[in-house]
């Protein structure tokens, strides 16, 4: 099959690719949409970040080169000999995420796990071969592309989730690309009234508004701290910091209201300054989102399906397989306007 | 009366002071005896740092010199003509926190408040005149030096209730001076079963078995995240940190489990280098306590009855009021087996 492969650092190929055997609970999925992800375009650019390139991965025991690609959709193709809950045809998304299944669903990601397309081969490609476990079957009103949106859309649904976002809260969220918009849209789906975005660009806040932002801010022009405190002068009850630098972190605890939740999702590349004292004064609680539950994705495709949710101004572009490098993570990497771009495998919906 | 008041940084005098004015709502409480916090000391040493020397206090429009002091029992000696609680004879001892009551308890007091001995007049003094609805009163069976120990506890177990801890928890606590002494305390009182207790004096950790640790640690020797992460592979349920530097942050940190909480209570006097992906990689919430709600106050009076208890080992010295500066200050800088010293105002028990 056709593959996009990891190297290296610049250096993923285009090339032929054996599919892997599908063994007695596995399912072979024929991809017909796979998202490219900041991580995808960050082990392009700066990797090996979370590849494994000389020690091999604890968990799957392989190194790269591996197949890149891990939010997807597709049609099954094929299944293993014990798989009974899934047949040939089924409409599927893969969470592509397993872990050891230890401990509680909550925290079992913390103690181990291993992905599709960064620790064994990935959804950049015609097939993906997986355990049954992780495969969900997708409503027939939800379209293919659409339902590639799930992956993603599941680090934020679960940032919201411990963000305790609930019914009639007023949240800020600070960044606005991909995951920004989804912590929107999963923050809406919680039942968030008010929605305050905060981005640099004018042209990702306009996406914010359209998928429910209810007041969006260019930080360029304003302090978004002044903007927030002129009208949640208490402080809003949940924030979430998807920019990944110091002055959004800090606005982040700055507007929170007292016992409040500060969530972290974005990777911080830099180090910084700090004093827990700041968390005194605001008496926030600061915490992080790293993945998902597997509830959470589940859910994640209920959102897609709410009626009052439009996630189609987060899918920017679709590109062909061949031209991942050039219009995928260059265009990510130099126009800001690009959110989520879908690589067309078989395409069908 | 006799009072010790603040002027400036290392000048503290032991003079004649007026006894504030018994409105028709407040309380006048001779005092039994005063601890002396680290906040004196360091007002002592390093201050202003909450008084306010130039600008008046928000709150009470005062300016020192200001009567220092605000951990106290007492005996009420007179009442405001409206007041029907209490009368005098009564055994008291005061929250010396007064916030604007606009908000829910467990948040009123980030919004506005002021202490006793730092915003106004406090008890390193013979009265202290205050308003009523922060006047508990002492059971019989608990002796004033040891109801001087409310206050203190209180912020301890403010932090415990901020971290969550329950019956047959684990729990971490980075540095034994008296706010971790009391930690450890306030951690066996909501029930935890192991609690780990790290500091770099063998002295400091011998008051931490006495008072409830079930395991302690000089971290001169070994390391706290190796030592905890032998016994408690997964995590501990939840750590303090009470020492304010930041080998004790990280390893509160590392050795919580994902979900657990790290309370910082310590303030930090430096900043230093952070990441939020050390939130990620660990799981943990990371939050602070600031001060207490008055029924945590209220609740700390019961820890100090508890016939399973003794916070006696953390009173290591009774001192006189005219050697507040060389026999509490000093000694408290100069000597780490000094935990809780207590100044004798009446004496009374």
């Amino acid at each position: 099959m056709k593959a996009a492969v990891w190297y290296d650092q610049k250096d993923v190929r285009i090339e032929e690719r054996a599919v892997k055997e599908v063994k007695d609970y596995d399912v072979k999925v024929k991809v017909a949409w796979s998202g490219i992800c900041g991580t995808d375009l960050h082990e392009y650019e700066i990797g090996p970040i979370l590849l494994p390139k000389e020690t091999p991965n604890a968990y799957t025991g392989e190194t790269t080169p591996i197949v890149l690609g891990h939010e997807f959709s597709g049609i099954v193709e094929e299944i293993g000999k014990n798989v009974t809950e899934f047949k040939k045809g089924d409409r599927v998304v893969v969470n592509p995420v397993t872990t050891r299944g230890n401990h509680a669903s909550e925290i079992d990601r913390y103690y181990e796990f291993y992905s599709l397309g960064l620790h064994t081969d990935g959804s950049f490609a015609e097939f993906v071969v997986t355990n049954t476990e992780n495969v969900v079957r997708v409503p027939e009103e939800l379209p293919l592309d659409k339902a590639a949106l799930t992956e993603p859309l599941s680090v934020s649904a679960q940032a919201v989730k411990e963000g305790e976002v609930k019914d009639g809260d007023t949240v800020a969220i600070f960044g606005c690309g991909p995951i920004g918009l989804f912590a929107i849209v999963a923050a809406k789906a919680a039942g968030a009234k008010e929605i305050y975005a905060f981005d640099l660009s004018d042209e990702r806040l306009e996406k914010a508004k359209q998928v429910g932002a209810t007041h969006v801010l260019n930080t360029r022009n304003e302090d978004a701290v002044a903007y927030l405190k002129n009208r949640h002068p208490e402080g809003v009850d949940a924030s979430f910091e998807v920019a990944g630098v110091k002055p959004t972190f800090d606005s982040a605890i700055s507007v929170t209201k007292p016992k409040g939740n500060v969530v972290v999702i974005a990777i911080h590349a830099r180090n910084f300054e700090f004093n827990p004292v700041q968390l005194m004064l605001s008496g926030v609680k600061l915490s992080s989102s790293l993945g998902y539950e597997h509830e959470t994705f589940k859910k994640s495709l209920d959102i897609l399906m709410n009626k009052e949710i439009d996630v189609s101004p987060i899918m920017t572009k679709k590109i062909e397989l061949d031209n991942l490098v050039e219009e995928g993570f260059h265009s990510l990497s130099n126009d800001l306007s690009q959110a989520k771009i879908l690589v067309k495998l078989s395409g069908e919906v």
